[in-house]
């Protein structure tokens, strides 16, 4: 496909479709090939709807909203890129779930150039955030541009050492909304020199289910995932699964049994997934040519050949979609949407606690309190508080020159 | 092989032979099953050497040697198991180089089961410590018994936790001369509850390079042999490609890629061992037919059948035992020995410089330089100078709170 631009009133078209209720990227796809385009796919809809759905009535996006949505994207610098569009990532194209329009705001040729996802938990150990700074300075100073989440832990560790070799943030909500707040200054340093990419309408605050969902953007923009520390349900398995789901290649780094982090990557590697110990690991088995993923062009402009009986295939679209990919309600649910967060990157509930916070930061391998201070972003006083109960519980290990450790768990 | 039992006189022979200069076990068959026994292979072998080493003269052991180490066995309880006894352990008298004599103290019907060998570092961690026991516990309550090298650390770890369910630890040195000398209490146990096994002379001092040998004993014991934690350069990596020679399972732990004891394990898992976090992973594999080995006998008693031309056969058998297998000279060097005892269950061996030592201990994980000279066995004065010759080369990088770590290749 050599793609095509469009214009502004086909953007508006195509964003009204896939703002509809209850039309996700397959069913877009669909809609577009059956009708032609988008806005003839708008006014059969309502048709469509009323014969495959037995009468239930489809609220589409209003113009109106749709042109707002565009007004605060220029005033932000976000620019919309749709599928057909030649700088719309080719990698991500491949996916058969791929977002129609994509939302981004900085520097768009990071999109051009391969990725590598580098996901994981929330809570991270310090050896696991020290591990992921190496890998995304390693990988991207051979090209890759890194792929992450922008949540806390190896997320936000990954970008921060991807600043100057190329980034790239999928957001759960809208590019109003980044998630989490105290990633603000991470984010405008991500908006100036590397990429924000979202497929919600701009103001969308994220909900808890809106994060597995992205996560196929997270897999699908990156020739590999690599899975860094996982608990045994971390969201980034999801990732992985996507990963694998897309044809691309998946790595994990191991770690220790007796840490619960590792459960996840262990599982991963158990499964099959390569091993992770070092850049290079990741960067020869691209070379090698893994992660390629299927050449194919899901996406046929001119549409209309479609002969299948295409209501049954509509209709069965519709609930897939429904369950697969959630569709946007357009009305969101606002207000206490944040406290139902349960922040799919590594679902832990906030770590306020200075004991708590200490604990998660710790495992069987010996770190030096320096840097347990430094990563925990706690006084040096909470620290060594923390430090204190937890060697009268007997759950701490002093090792010589000032490293401690957690007691393993010894069944 | 139903087996058969020999009488003291042909014990005696055969202890001759494989004390002999140059005869290791594979010449050991060669000749017996040349000759048709031991007895008539002693005779041969002073015309045989003569002809096929070109005069040079080989030491044949002296018989009141021998009759002096059987009375010092039977004041220990240590008895003689030849490989044709039907005592002899199955799954080792499949390996090719498997002892012709094998010196046991304890419980012989515990080499009636099979065996996991759980191997890995002298400096363990305390996770690969806990780790070690809970491997040991959940395998001896399945019947396993688990097999390892007595060294400090993980061996000793999974000896202690396997002293109820069955025990073997396979001694590098003779039956006298257990190593290292602390572990006496626990040798004690072990005769007690389990077995002690050597094919070494009962007065042997075991020397750096009869560790690497006797590995093969371990994974030969076993259907699996498990690597818990190893560095890079690690003696456990010898006993798992003996494992892989043998046709056995190899299983590793993983560790965090920051972890150099983690190092070996994880480069294991690189080359296809399967991974092991939890003792199921090694239950399962078992169950599903793992680690047989192949059946067939080796061991051919009739013998005089060979064709072949057999002093070339002879010759390129000495040659390569000389290499591979170390054999015995029965004129021990012994004073300074413990000196140079490398401890070949890290395979320190060659790492007498201080510095290459030091290095050889290093990784992109800080450690605290109190913990590496424990771990060095050097003194304070021989680290603190590696690390400033390694601090000159730029490749030391100097921690918070006296941690250094080796300059990461950053790539």
């Amino acid at each position: 496909m050599s793609g095509a631009r469009l214009s502004d009133e086909q953007l508006v078209d195509w964003l009204r479709l896939i703002r509809s209720e209850n039309i996700g990227p397959r069913t877009f796809l669909a809609l577009i090939n059956r009708f032609g385009g988008a806005g003839a796919a708008l006014e059969a809809l309502p048709a469509l709807a009323a014969k495959s759905l037995r009468g239930r009535v489809i609220r589409i996006a209003p113009r109106d909203d749709i042109l707002r949505e565009m007004d605060a994207a220029a005033r932000m610098g976000v620019r919309f890129i749709p599928l057909c569009d030649p700088a719309y990532p080719l990698l991500l194209r491949e996916i058969p779930d791929a977002p129609p329009v994509l939302s981004i705001r900085g520097a768009a040729e990071t999109m051009q150039r391969d990725g590598v996802a580098l996901v994981g938990s929330r809570n991270a150990s310090t050896a696991g955030l020290a591990f992921a700074e190496r890998l995304a300075r390693g990988l991207g100073r051979e090209g890759y541009v890194i792929v992450s989440g922008l949540a806390r832990g190896i997320d936000a560790a990954a970008h921060g050492a991807s600043l100057e070799t190329g980034t790239i943030a999928v957001l759960a909500g809208g590019q109003a909304r980044p998630y989490p707040s105290e990633h603000e200054k991470l984010v405008a340093q991500i908006a100036e020199r590397g990429l924000l990419v979202s497929e919600m309408p701009i103001e969308w605050e994220p909900r808890g289910r809106d994060f597995p969902r992205r996560n196929r953007i997270i897999s699908g923009l990156s020739r590999a995932t690599v899975v860094v520390e996982a608990a045994r349900r971390s969201g980034s398995l999801i990732t992985a699964r996507f990963a694998n789901e897309q044809g691309r290649e998946i790595f994990a780094v191991p770690g220790s049994p007796l840490d619960p982090r590792a459960e996840g990557t262990n599982g991963l590697l158990r499964q099959g997934a390569t091993l992770c110990a070092r850049p290079e690991d990741v960067l020869e088995a691209l070379a090698a040519g893994g992660g390629g993923g299927s050449a194919g062009s899901l996406f046929d402009m001119a549409g209309g050949a479609d002969q299948g009986p295409f209501f049954e295939e509509f209709e069965a679209l519709f609930a897939q979609e429904q369950i697969a990919s959630d569709n946007f309600a357009l009305s969101q649910p606002t207000a206490d949407a944040r406290e139902h967060l349960p922040d799919a990157d590594a679902n832990y509930a906030e770590l306020t606690d200075p004991r708590e916070r200490v604990m998660s930061l710790l495992g069987p391998t010996p770190v030096a309190i320096d840097d347990l201070i430094r990563t925990a972003g706690l006084s040096a006083r909470d620290v060594q508080g923390a430090l204190v109960e937890l060697d009268l519980e007997g759950r701490l290990e002093r090792h010589g020159a000032n490293c401690v450790a957690l007691v393993g768990n010894r069944k």
